[in-house]
């Protein structure tokens, strides 16, 4: 089996993970051998060429490293979509997965020379509460209890069906969204689309952390290496999405001193360290005190409020960045498109999001406006088709 | 002076040029030599570190290879915005400018980090006859007439001054975004943003023609090599822009056949080469008919109606695609920032829009929803602003 090297080379946690998570996409599912043999292999400076095997286990666009842009579909199931038109549905949007994130146009392409760039594209799949409903199961995920701190608006929220869809070229994204759009539609109507960006393939190292629209340092805390096994897959090779819309504003942060920025977080904003370290990945020390007898790491910034040491407990952040127009006045309409991964939205997600709902500094700056839940099935070997095993 | 390898070896068109449109950004101004010797070198693996230099006698961002990210942002000047504020106005823009550009924070940056990947930046600067009328000065530039397939809005249209930002990165769009429009609020209000994009760094080899949300080749009928300096720069180092949003609609564009779509351009799907020929750039044999006598390159293609011989009268175009989130019934809201940049609109542009608006099958499936025109001044010497020789 061929694998591009570039997926390889930038796994960046995946590719620490050996036998594990990794596996996941990697590995040929019992049923069939995943042909990717025939797709080109890219490297390094071939952003266009480069291509994350569809088949696998485990679904692909979750522990591999994330890609410059990213799009989030949700859609509403039209009344009586069904089961087995829950099958068909999904039958019909994994072939133009499998296609597409080969480089290949889907089968009712219309736009064929758009598909051949498939810049490490991924599509995963997400069943929201309502698809359980509508095919009259029971879910595993259930909408998630409105904090204090939210001001949440239906058009960003909820969703019975989500399409991830990620590669490192903007016309790719774009593409693909419309291929799959325009295939669901029997089955749904388009209930909110959120688009955003990390930073462009060849601008960092493999494995950096992606800053955000407030310049932070965004998702040092993941699971690393072997961490990301027990806190991202169920032992069936599902797991469980949270997609979080949270504006930032940047009016007031900018009007911080770096040191008042860095209290709020409990990182230094240039290298990241915890206040308590030098470099980006020291643990926090939450003991140690300063000359006053105040602890260093503030008791409300977001990195105390958020850490878990428990490494099953916790969550895989894959966010990415938006920046819509701004308004007259010259506000920006910016923030970030949370999105986390975890084995157990209930067990990993919930308490850490309880503290920080409770006090956090960052608070202040940020507003949750938009949330939704997904149940992300297993992978599917070739001919198969994702969400066989809860549809079929 | 050190230049950026990738900018050189990116520079398509501008490589081509020797000693005419390349002297506008890399040859030292005659008041001072640009200060660029003590910026990174960037190779082609390195996208964050590349470096355009700002200063020169014309403005960057023109007629160097446009990276895969651009962003319009237009201004309406505050009432009472007269000549020396707008000195002002340039002289502080111009330093963010040139700070930014080089990956360093501009003077009033809060959020410093976010400035250290420049990504190949450019800033240009625009100013619409609005900000001649604020300086009592006569505008070299005039609205466009509004053509029978014009549904002009007010919020895609005019403007007094326009920045165009540009990278490879996203991010450093964003905030360089931020960081001006945060310096030039005394000045004036927000009028639109149009954000869009091309193909990452990376897919492509230097020098070629993007595809638009339609799947068409854009832009190979741009000026190359020796035709650049006659079609973009007047002899004073000044230009004009041309900023139109081009709504596509692309339901409509979905239904035809790949041979209606290639009459409806004169150009094939894939290759890009004209009905008449092999390659894409291929010149289109207008003469030529085909066995019952009508002409193989159609009377109303996009290419014939477009097509320009003389080529001080060519014009060159600079889009980025944009695709913003789709409605209900996932129908697209997509299209194309055409941004295109000639010595005189009136003598170049002009012509080639009546003839469009006139007849041009693509006209079926696009439509013009934002106009807008800029002259853009001379570059500058260090120390120097944007606009000196017009404003000071």
């Amino acid at each position: 089996m061929t694998v591009s090297r570039r997926a390889v080379l930038t796994g960046g946690a995946v590719a620490g993970l050996g036998t594990a998570a990794a596996a996941g996409y990697l590995a040929a599912a019992p049923a069939a051998t995943p042909s990717v043999a025939a797709v080109p292999v890219a490297d390094f400076q071939d952003i266009g060429t480069g291509i994350i095997p569809f088949h696998g286990e485990r679904q692909s666009g979750i522990t591999d490293e994330p890609p410059a842009h990213g799009s989030f579909v949700a859609l509403t199931l039209a009344k009586g979509t069904d089961r087995a038109a829950l099958g068909r549905m999904m039958r019909l949007l994994t072939d133009d997965a499998v296609r597409l994130t080969r480089g290949e146009p889907a089968l009712g392409d219309t736009d064929a020379e758009l598909a051949r760039h498939p810049a490490r594209l991924t599509v995963t799949f997400g069943f929201g509460p309502g698809l359980y409903r509508a095919a009259g199961l029971e879910s595993p995920v259930a909408d998630l209890p409105v904090f204090s701190i939210d001001r949440l608006q239906d058009r960003w929220s909820g969703g019975d069906l989500v399409m991830q869809i990620c590669a490192d070229d903007a016309l790719t994204v774009t593409h693909t969204q419309r291929m799959l759009i325009k295939d669901a539609r029997p089955f749904g109507a388009v209930r909110w689309v959120q688009r955003g960006f990390r930073r462009s393939a060849g601008v960092h190292k493999a494995g950096f952390t992606q800053r955000n629209v407030f310049g932070q340092l965004d998702g040092t805390a993941n699971p690393k290496d072997a961490e990301m096994a027990a806190a991202v897959w169920n032992a069936d090779h599902s797991t469980q999405l949270v997609v979080r819309r949270v504006r930032t504003d940047i009016e007031t942060w900018d009007l911080l001193s770096v040191g008042d920025k860095e209290n709020s977080t409990g990182r230094r904003m240039e290298s990241g360290a915890p206040l308590t370290g030098e470099a980006e990945h020291d643990e926090p020390d939450f003991e140690r005190t300063d000359s006053t007898g105040l602890p260093v790491m503030p008791n409300f910034s977001h990195v105390t409020r958020a850490h878990v040491t428990d490494p099953k407990l916790k969550i895989l952040r894959r966010p990415f960045n938006y920046d819509e127009a701004p308004d007259a006045q010259g506000r920006p309409d910016s923030g970030l498109v949370f999105a986390s991964y975890q084995a157990d939205i209930v067990r990993q997600y919930l308490p850490i999001q309880r503290r920080l709902a409770e006090k956090d500094l960052l608070n202040e700056w940020t507003t949750p406006i938009g949330s939704a839940v997904f149940a992300v099935p297993p992978g599917c070997a070739e001919g198969g088709w994702i969400g066989e095993r809860v549809l079929a």
